[in-house]
């Protein structure tokens, strides 16, 4: 017999918490603001009704301690959205965590400030794991408007509030339930996926520098391109990549600028955002050696030097083995043959968390495979038995 | 015997222009601000001093006509300069054509109002040759700060002004001396360059529509990268074009957009404005075919459909045979084996002129190539053998 679960009220918890900063159809709730302020308090009434006793610290993470002893879990995401986005990215981690407590089961709840990074990704859960120091809130600032965090946390309330660390030992495992963001479980009919791991985003900064010049007078002998020599090496990474990649690997230029950026002149510089995603360390090694080869290659050969920048190397967090079969026992108890094990292309709190305690992440179907914009949703038969299967596999995990 | 010029003169006037709207060692002189209609008053004055008799159009073009009877050439170029520019381009074909006149040659002195296309490229030009309507003054508004052309003209004092129109038969030809603005002379240490016709630009756009997405969740194999297929297809180009260009062909890709233009998420779309310039139609055209074709290939393998439109193709505008014999044979006989032939990857006002009356132009070196930068330069002795060449020149091609 499965863990029983009121998924009506987790339901209702749900559209509950949509209504504040409502958009459209999704959600405005950037953190900090109004509406996110809102719904953290929202979110520690509920806490309090549920039984847990309810606490926001320094950073604006929200923690409900459950009472008594262990063993124990925790269990959230995050509750500030995108800008103009989707209802359920994070709420819906920290509305089905609030409901295992209600469900009975000895949960902490989370709610981990700016996973989405409006002021720097991940802070929360960082913070939470001792990554994040005084002089880094220094320094950062809204992407979008430019407020200094000390600002943002001022206008909050929260100015010289301490910040909480998690507590080691007082929990046997981290979960997290979130929407997958990506169009496999619906394209292949599914409707739960067992998280084996968060790939890691390895992020690339290329620069090329030429030299800008009349795009009529310059010989083609003479000129040095930088955006056609960066279109050489882009052409280059792209025959390379598959031979070293895996099965599920990503890799992508998001962006690119040049300058001067104009039709009549030859550009002087240009600069590549280039990334790639896995979640097994060995192929980010692999992929990085490929990716030097072609920059030197390029440097051979080339009248415009590419020099290449490691901008951030993540760490992928694997999901641990004893928490996947419980969740994977608990999805094919309730929907067989309808799951499968699947990695998360984008980065969570649970990241931060699996390198401390042994962490696992549940999927349910994104519509469309559309998230950051309003439009995005899941039926609600989809929610509640993804709030279902949360419940029977933290009910395994706590009692293996 | 060579034609006597007092090259003096000419260099004490080209000098006196340059203090009008002077920046650092250059000048700004945008079309039909103060600084440039005071060039302008500048410029009827001295076609007074010299004998001819100045007019100013509704456009801002300024004539002088020499008194008497034919034959009799055209001489001149532009007076307005590039933001923050150089004290050289245009300025120094007017100033040249002005001591054409005061040498005592029959020539009429012109000033083509706009060539650097603050409000619309070579309007000044297109107007003297019926190709202006008004309807497109009615359009046209400044690149810069949006202001529109009708109220520049009338803040200048033309509204409402009637725009000259050349008269045909008037003129055995057209000349116009201009600094090279590359680096071919100096680099081949000549002096002097007999322009052999002007570059057709055929400006091409080239959009690439995609899907926008999480490039994290987002598998390869679902994937529609505008901005892949964008790489691919220019380094398709790249490989395709050295296999049907000319020996002067330049093709440039010189701005690139991508949306959203984000490190973590895929292209939507990317737009790419891409030319090639040579004086050869049938060059022209066989590019235009390998083009089309890289397009249809890249459509036939990739996800994202590619769209080529022809934005503009000028017609490559040749200089005339007679009138190139004669500054070659002026040239040889002032700087023997000092000059060459070759063509101008700019645009010119003469360009506009060929079409109508045997037109020519000459070059002076640039200093490193620099141009459309208040660095742009030449040295005295060379604009005073320009002016030399420019002078025995017209001397023999009025004679022919």
């Amino acid at each position: 017999m499965t863990m029983q679960v009121d998924t009506d009220a987790f339901l209702s918890d749900l559209h509950e918490l949509r209504r504040i900063g409502a958009f459209k159809t999704g959600v405005h709730r950037p953190t900090y603001s109004p509406e996110d302020m809102e719904s953290r308090r929202w979110l520690m009434a509920k806490m309090e009704a549920y039984g847990l006793k309810p606490e926001m610290d320094g950073i604006g993470n929200v923690l409900g301690r459950h009472p008594g002893n262990g063993p124990r879990l925790l269990a959230g995401s995050h509750i500030e959205s995108q800008n103009e986005a989707g209802w359920l990215d994070g709420a819906l981690g920290v509305v089905s965590a609030l409901h295992l407590a209600r469900s009975g089961l000895p949960v902490d709840v989370v709610a981990f400030a700016d996973e989405e990074g409006h002021y720097g990704g991940f802070i929360g859960s960082r913070s939470f794991t001792g990554l994040l120091e005084e002089a880094e809130i220094d320094r950062l600032s809204n992407r979008y408007h430019g407020k200094p965090l000390r600002q943002a946390l001022e206008e909050a309330g929260l100015a010289g509030r301490k910040r909480m660390q998690f507590e080691p030992g007082r929990y046997k495992a981290f979960l997290e339930m979130h929407i997958e963001q990506g169009r496999d479980l619906e394209g292949n009919g599914l409707r739960i996926g067992v998280v084996t791991g968060i790939v890691a985003i390895w992020q690339w900064k290329i620069t090329i520098t030429g030299q800008q010049n009349h795009a009529g007078t310059t010989t083609m002998a003479e000129r040095r391109d930088a955006g056609l020599t960066m279109v050489r090496l882009l052409a280059m990474i792209d025959q390379e990549f598959p031979r070293h990649c895996a099965e599920r690997t990503v890799w992508t230029t998001g962006r690119i600028l040049m300058t001067p950026n104009a039709q009549s002149i030859i550009p002087g510089t240009a600069e590549v955002m280039f990334q790639y995603r896995d979640v097994d360390r060995a192929v980010l090694d692999r992929l990085e050696i490929a990716l030097r080869r072609c920059v030197a290659e390029s440097n051979r050969r080339e009248r415009c030097p590419a020099v290449l920048e490691a901008v951030s190397k993540a760490v992928p967090a694997l999901c641990d083995d004893g928490l996947q079969e419980a969740l994977a026992g608990a999805a094919e108890a309730l929907t067989p043959g309808g799951w499968q094990r699947m990695p998360s292309g984008a980065g969570h709190d649970a990241q931060y968390m699996a390198p401390h305690i042994p962490s696992a992440m549940l999927f349910v179907p994104s519509i469309n495979g559309i998230s950051h914009h309003w439009t995005e949703n899941t039926s609600d038969a989809d929610l509640a038995l993804g709030m279902r299967v949360l419940a029977e596999g933290a009910r395994r995990a706590l009692a293996a």
